[in-house]
């Protein structure tokens, strides 16, 4: 299962708002339709997404075909245009940029050189990294797992919001082969339900042991002692350490701060912005009301209820016990240990 | 709109899971119909059910007409049997077991009295005394709301769960009514969503300005500034002033603390128990699976998924800063002063 890959000289993405139910790929050449399929979260997830915009900058190439440096560029820039439809993922820009940079290196080098192919192989390495990546943050997640855990987690970061086995749920699934006894309480997570339709999904088909809760769920299982952690990822990382993720991952770090539970932010250091020093500075998409009126075409107040439709929260860096990277287990001071990271 | 009222000798009871799309009456006469009506949750909140109830008992009595002393008893016993079909309401077993006691004192009085319709009125009594109690709350609950107060509510606490104007609503409509200029946040209220439906109808109804949140949207409105006080309604409050309220309230507690935001329980003296301590002695429903699985006829994950449905949590008091009800605020310490409130 491969959220996004390239197929036929396409993009093939599985549709996730399709999932539980039904398993339906999307394959495409139209950047719109790309673009269409990352604001609908047809395709979802900041990795996932990165690699997705990264094949559409290789079709934007391939289209290029026969034009010369100014219009190549002029193309790219357009089809960046395009396909920035989503605002608080740092991964979505980083792919943009990591392959129109590419481009013009590829360029400045050779300007006759035949970019489609090269972007295509580019964005496939960078696919191939991220499948990598996810093995190593595993290993080091894994590490803060204790035996007969219970884990709780909000939102999918499995297989499906990346190209790989995921960063929460891929360390889940990585301990779990390895033996290690573990069971996941997933918050449901509104409005668009991640956890209830991916999640439960990931979990079942590994036969990994799991509770589906409601997200106003998770502060009494702490009171009653049901939950010895809690794994969550971030969408956007900035240089502190504060991170925005999805709606409801600072509820969950305010309600283990008062139990004294640990709380683990996953992050990989694509997903970490060090150009933006506070979550001060991110950006929150508001979305659709209607993700919150109608669930899977079901109305449930009335049309027009006035509604806030935040799609992720900002928590800050002292609510964490450590934050899991691919290149090891950051703990505090963050901002210095965070520095030290990323220039190793 | 009133949720219960005694009208053609039936039970009538406004079906509360059809609503905000439409509008209908239940009338019956038939107890286990009444009983499907609670466990269904088409007739809710804590007071709506013991007005309920309490017609269920004159029913029973009615229909005992001709019996003597001991099958008349009999019948109420097993009326009661029937009726109990939610575990953590207090107001359920009261008004069940007053209306029980109150037969008990006429039939000793006069073995041969003809009980049916001093039943009936003893039950629109605590109807009208509900209705009472509802504006004495609204006029203590109105004292802690500021001017230009962002309150935010979870579950509908509203003229729906009364036969009155509401607790917590109660209080907000009558503070809006005289003048207070307020805005309602609502949690939507998973998995039964009272919030999106209910509170949405009531808020939109009178002209009340609100927003409308997903549960896991609450903490973060919190760190951005956006809430001045939360304001929730007990289901059960014990001795010492835990309370058992609906799944997310301690979430709320948990977060307001955090964030050193005025935290309100309101209760009526009918839901104060004081058989019981504390909330640890609280037995807390847990209810079917698939109202978390199915939303309205959607279903939002795979058949089978393994789920926890709490219907209520337990907020200990110490998150508390006050506790309104009819009689007064009660301030810490709790347990002495709900005591001595009780007595008064």
């Amino acid at each position: 299962m491969i959220s996004v890959k390239w197929q036929d000289n396409q993009v093939a993405m599985i549709d996730q708002t399709k999932l539980p139910h039904s398993y339906e790929v999307i394959k495409t050449r139209d950047l719109n339709r790309i673009a269409e399929a990352i604001y609908k979260l047809e395709i979802r997830g900041g990795p996932a997404i990165g690699v997705t915009v990264a094949y559409g900058m290789a079709i934007a190439a391939q289209d290029s075909k026969g034009m010369n440096v100014k219009e190549i560029l002029n193309n790219l820039e357009e089809a960046k245009k395009i396909l920035n439809v989503r605002p608080t993922a740092s991964n979505l820009v980083w792919g943009l940029e990591h392959m129109e940079n590419y481009a013009k290196k590829l360029l400045k080098e050779d300007p006759t050189v035949e970019l489609g192919e090269l972007m295509v192989e580019e964005a496939k390495r960078l696919a191939a990294n991220e499948i990598e990546t996810n093995l190593k943050m595993a290993e080091f997640g894994m590490q803060v797992i204790p035996d007969n855990a219970n884990i709780i987690t909000q939102c999918n970061t499995g297989a499906l919001c990346t190209v790989g086995i995921g960063h929460v749920m891929g360390t889940v699934f990585y301990a779990h082969q390895q033996g290690k006894k573990l069971h996941v309480f997933t918050d449901e997570t509104r409005p668009r339900l991640q956890g209830a339709k991916l999640n439960v999904y990931e979990l079942d088909k590994n036969n990994i042991p799991y509770t589906l809760v409601t997200d106003n769920t998770a502060a009494y299982l702490m009171q009653l002692g049901k939950v010895d952690l809690v794994m969550v990822g971030a969408d956007r990382m900035v240089a502190n350490g504060d991170a925005a993720a999805k709606i409801g991952v600072y509820m969950l770090a305010v309600l283990a701060h008062f139990h004294k539970i640990p709380f683990y932010m996953f992050a990989t250091t694509a997903t970490i912005d060090m150009k933006t020093k506070t979550g001060k500075g991110i950006e929150i998409e508001e979305r659709d009301p209607d993700e919150v009126r109608v669930i899977d075409g079901a109305q449930i107040t009335i049309p027009n209820a006035n509604v806030l439709n935040y799609a992720f929260d900002v928590t800050p860096h002292e609510l964490y016990t450590a934050i899991i990277t691919e290149r090891g287990i950051i703990i505090p001071p963050f901002d210095e240990n965070i520095k030290k990271l990323m220039a190793s």
